[in-house]
């Protein structure tokens, strides 16, 4: 965590960053389901981010806000991508999307088809693009935390998480690999193999201790740390 | 059938059809699934209602075509709606489709939540009436012909009816109450409340009584006879 | 409601009931699912039978038991038959189980496929047979009150309680058809054809109005007034 | 290939074998779904092992059978049990079902639970247990031959695996491990990392090189060479 915060005010201050070469600060919307929606809550990643960004003296530099519906889905997303996002004139988007979209398959009958999946998020991509915004894209992280892929969606989220890794790759995006970074931290980090507890206190919402984690990695990939 | 002919003869030269107030035939497209992209098969109903067009004379006045694709919901419609309809510059679009976004609920949990359903079918309506084009929207036939609301997606079946019903009033649309039409006949014509049959070879796909009835019925709504 | 006291007193007086040839109550047990589970709570339905019976001066006479479980199917009734009736020696058994082996086919994947759930019935049915138990099956009420076939798991419903019908005829049995009689209920008292409210809390679980058209229905079957 | 036959050889002959302690020929049921069905085509895992024990001249010590039906669950192998296996008087069963407990949940809505899966399948033991058959178990195989955990249903059959796992350790059975037998095949011979065409011709069903390859295996348990 101190490194992180050394790494963290070495970017911050020495990488001539896009926010400070203008004189309004940078606008980052995270755009997603639930976790999202939490994000902004006072324990929530997003709210942690800011606090992150106070410390290190930078947030007169960055605008961050959540752009998070509950249960929302990759099309979900594109249907208010107009209202929710565009409009608001973002300089950078994270799109953090994929659980329900495998989730909802077992749990109502109304998951996304990995084709569709694709479609729905190079649509996306294709409207920001438009209007020039700086676009992160991020895997999904869990459902259930078992580190032996045994949680019954793994299959599936690493399959969507693949999608996504070649989404990045053919539209020339960068990453956030929540899906990896979660996987490692389990794997060192739930020796029991518990199913929740670590990283999220019902499989998929996220502890104090996720959105921690959650919000170190976002931060990484918006100062690129990493 | 006799009747249905008659009726149709005097629709097509009594009404001042819009295809006859302009030089070329009128543009229609049949916007659909598996259905309908069986309906240009040489049995298929789109077919049929070319045949019908001739028989009674008046096959120079419209130009009927097929766009329907396996599979498809109705976000699908919407991801190829510019490609496949709108740049065609149909004067008449039949919107019928609603089967896979239910049926895919079981069969690979991939279904259509009923408030994205109509999201999406709305947003079709709102790019098609844009350029002007005569909407006629349907409610989906069956998966399944038992007539007495035990095809175990009657339920499902019966709420997107209603919400498409609901969609046309909305929005000022033709209606093509297919689902109506079906079960009606059903009731008279499936005294062993069979499962398949009748209209369908295999609950959802039609036989040749199926394909010659959808046509009466689109036939119908095009010319508006009823 | 009177006209239903006056003919469950008579029904219990005059009619040479079981239960009064014999020295001790009749032991009447009924297993099923989280309905059955929350009939003995102080407003279930089970509760409301024993006070039924009480207001008649003839709970001397009958020993009710709950034995319902939340979540379960009918192969769950089949795991624990032995524990939870046989061992009780039970005079009479109400059946009442379908709605999760419906439900949990959206909710979870893990429904009951129709054949199964007829096969595990009957392996009930045998089981209980061999102890002369007399049984009375009954069909699954609701998912959604919805009074014109518009709930999405209506036509499942419909099938497995066409099931129990033969179920109830090949085996000779005594039947309650609840979902019929929820059904006319609901065509009746549903004016605004709301999702629930009326005889359920949350489109399955009772009511007290719910509750107590169930411990009327149930009683009618157990004491042969209809 | 050539080390297994010397080792079957070897097994065959000097391990004393309960087949060679008695008169009669040791009987072997495979107990399963679709895979064991297609098992004793001419073609299948169990005509394999029937001509490998010949190959030894082995083939009058060994009389194997196939007990598999397509769609079965492990409940369906409950039902049945009796007519299939029991009364059949085997010395041998191998337990060798699942894939369709885990599949169902997406193709139909109808999978199990995997609580219910345990006690299932160790009601069948229990069966089996009281007629003193020598019991093999064995996990599940795949649906989808990608070697990095991105099939949808991996996590889900990681998960059942392990509970095969600990069901043969608590009830002190043999276990024969096929999944992860067919996982590490795949880490080595897919090295495209393909869907299908490896082991199998659909994702499930075995191919030639899938039937031997499941056939060494399975020989492996019987003979316990391993």
């Amino acid at each position: 965590m101190r490194r992180f915060y050394q790494l963290l005010q070495i970017a911050l201050i020495a990488i001539p960053l896009l926010a400070m070469r203008q004189d309004k600060p940078l606008r980052v919307i995270f755009f997603g389901d639930s976790i999202t929606q939490a994000g902004v809550s006072p324990t929530g990643y997003i709210t942690k981010m800011t606090e992150m960004l106070k410390a290190a003296g930078q947030d007169s530099q960055f605008e961050l806000a959540g752009a998070g519906i509950g249960g929302n889905k990759v099309y979900d997303l594109y249907l208010r991508l107009e209202d929710d996002v565009l409009s608001k004139k973002p300089d950078v988007v994270f799109i953090y999307v994929g659980i329900n979209d495998v989730w909802h398959k077992t749990s109502s009958g109304t998951g996304t088809d990995p084709d569709k999946y694709v479609k729905f998020y190079e649509a996306l991509i294709k409207k920001m693009k438009a209007q020039n915004i700086r676009i992160i894209v991020c895997t999904p992280t869990v459902i259930g935390e078992k580190n032996d892929n045994s949680n019954a969606q793994d299959g599936d989220l690493n399959e969507y998480s693949k999608l996504i890794r070649d989404i990045a790759k053919r539209n020339n995006l960068e990453l956030c690999d929540l899906r990896k970074y979660f996987g490692d931290y389990l794997v060192k980090n739930n020796p029991e193999n518990k199913d929740k507890g670590i990283l999220t206190s019902d499989r998929v919402h996220l502890t104090d201790e996720g959105n921690k984690f959650l919000a170190e990695r976002m931060m990484e990939a918006l100062v690129k740390v990493k």
